[in-house]
């Protein structure tokens, strides 16, 4: 209990472009609603640091790794240098194997899709980013994908349990082992063997194909999704498209040993930085899970409704969602809706 | 020209579960609108043939082989058997390296989307369906994603061709090329060679996980889509998803030398075969891009409009469409309709 005497450190990367007007929004929401987080920012460096071989700072990852918990705006990185992505270096440096994205309709902002309530949990480590690649010969290229029997039971056991946890009734393995047999087909084979330990819970295995169909036919048929790191990367941003886009959708990615980092997934939108313009919802809304992950539950839903509820009431809106609100007078709202 | 002078011979496999069915219905619309071509019809086997080490026969890939031009129903593969999935060995055994997908909304028949009008070209042979895979170590897979640029090439040649003489004015290449920046990088290659031949054709690049979500937000921002093999597969089946289902799109491939085979990528539905419920439109709809690439353009048109038409005055509707029509009542009415 004396850990949580005074108030909690986490770690903010505020990012690139529209990174640190959103990024100020959260802290005035936070500090609005007398959240206890005392924020330590970190931005990204100008110059490669060699211990962490990319232009995150050796410190920033540090400071990750003591608090356990941070908070990530978007972050460009610069094309055509070779340097590593600084959201697979965050990844990998953190151990970060497991991607949550909730996907829920937002009261009051119409899209073609009404009451889609689900969740994707994208394994994050393996798969297609393996980074391994080589020209066999002139114009034959080979990549390798890995699957791992230690990383699919890892982000499956991590996927029954926030199942669990969070009401959720069924968990859906998305794959294409019917054509990846061996690879894939392992990664069912984990997802099976922990589907035994929770009976409670509908389990089934859809073809990603016919998962992407049946999503934009009907998304109310899914509930939790569980699968490999590239058809995550893909499912996650095609939900994210049914209930409006990036702009709108939180994200939390789970390490070892509980460490998590929220971020916000669109991206820097270099266009309208500084101009006021940007939305800040997303990052508040993984600012939200970021406060589930510490359990602050009673602070997540108060700033989950201040925000569901001004987006919902229309007034103030911005320029994504079709209004002509500023980042700061969007920010106040949420705040007034405390 | 005097090739020309007796029916064209084509070679139908009316495949499996309803295949007989939608394919009876395919002959009767064809032998109603005096469609010049004599169907050569040739059934899946019931034992494997060691020639195509598959339960396909010699004798019926021969005969698509002789005849340059094929249309086949949906097709099963017991499972579980160690056999050739009949839909890989006709694509391998025929040289089958692009499938083609028009998507359009069926006008009178309403989902969420109106207007979609795209096409999809998917490289056909390779990348992650090439079959090698192993165990690298015990709960170590490693799958491999074959990229070449005499495929890459190939394809991107059919699809900028395919998108001037059918009057499109944009080529999609979609990639993961952030990630695999050697596999997917050598396809965008090849794609951008091919690009400058086409000054009249606009080119564009799009990542997979946007190209998703911009599909489920707003699929008129596409017109012609190429790329790799199991991205064509998931967006080939997310595009029919928003025009209502695969039980609505037609599909041919195409292979070296004009090969061309046509087919409904729907399953065989064993739990309504027999029953005279199905719904022949995706296989009538391939039909009609059969007979474009035989430029029997006229047959094609009248038929097209017919199953449209049909379509739209909703009386015989089937019911995965909501209504209640038989599979030959709805025949009929196309033929009414021709
Ligand atoms: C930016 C890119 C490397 C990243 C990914 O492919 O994982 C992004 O699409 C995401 O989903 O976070
Ligand atoms: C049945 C399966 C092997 C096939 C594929 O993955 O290509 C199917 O999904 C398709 O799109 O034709």
């Amino acid at each position: 209990l004396s850990s949580y005497d005074g108030p909690i450190r986490a770690t903010l990367f505020p990012g690139d472009g529209i990174g640190p007007e959103i990024s100020q929004s959260v802290k005035q929401v936070f500090s609005t609603a007398e959240v206890p987080i005392e924020w330590e920012e970190h931005y990204v460096g100008d110059t490669v640091d060699p211990r962490t071989q990319s232009f995150l700072t050796w410190e920033s990852l540090e400071s990750v790794r003591r608090n356990g918990v941070g908070l990530k705006g978007p972050m460009a990185t610069p094309i055509g240098k070779g340097h590593r992505s600084l959201n697979l270096t965050l990844r990998k440096e953190l151990g970060l194997y497991a991607n949550v994205r909730p996907c829920y309709s937002l009261p009051g902002y119409k899209t073609r899709y009404d009451d889609v309530n689900l969740v994707t949990i994208r394994e994050n480590t393996e798969g297609e980013y393996s980074g391994l690649e080589h020209q066999v010969v002139k114009g034959v290229v080979e990549s390798l994908k890995i699957i791992t029997r230690q990383a699919s039971l890892r982000v499956a056991e991590y996927a029954f349990l926030y199942a669990k946890t969070h009401g959720r009734q069924r968990v859906s393995a998305i794959h294409k082992a019917n054509i990846m047999r061996l690879s894939d087909g392992l990664f069912l084979k984990c997802c099976r063997e922990v589907a035994e330990k929770y009976p409670e819970i509908t389990y089934e295995e859809v073809i990603i194909d016919n998962c992407c169909m049946m999503l934009v036919k009907n998304p109310t048929l899914f509930d939790c999704l569980v699968m490999p790191n590239l058809y995550g990367d893909i499912i996650s941003d095609l939900c994210a498209g049914l209930i409006g886009g990036l702009g709108l959708t939180p994200s939390i990615n789970i390490g070892e040993g509980g460490i998590a980092l929220a971020e916000a997934v669109h991206g820097s939108a270099p266009d309208i930085a500084g101009k006021n313009l940007a939305n800040p919802t997303a990052l508040l809304l993984s600012a939200v899970e970021m406060l589930r992950h510490l359990k602050l539950f009673d602070k997540a839903e108060q700033i989950h409704g201040a925000v569901l509820k001004t987006i919902a009431e229309g007034k103030y809106r911005t320029g994504d969602l079709g209004g002509s609100a500023s980042t700061t007078e969007f920010t106040k709202a949420v705040c007034d809706n405390l």
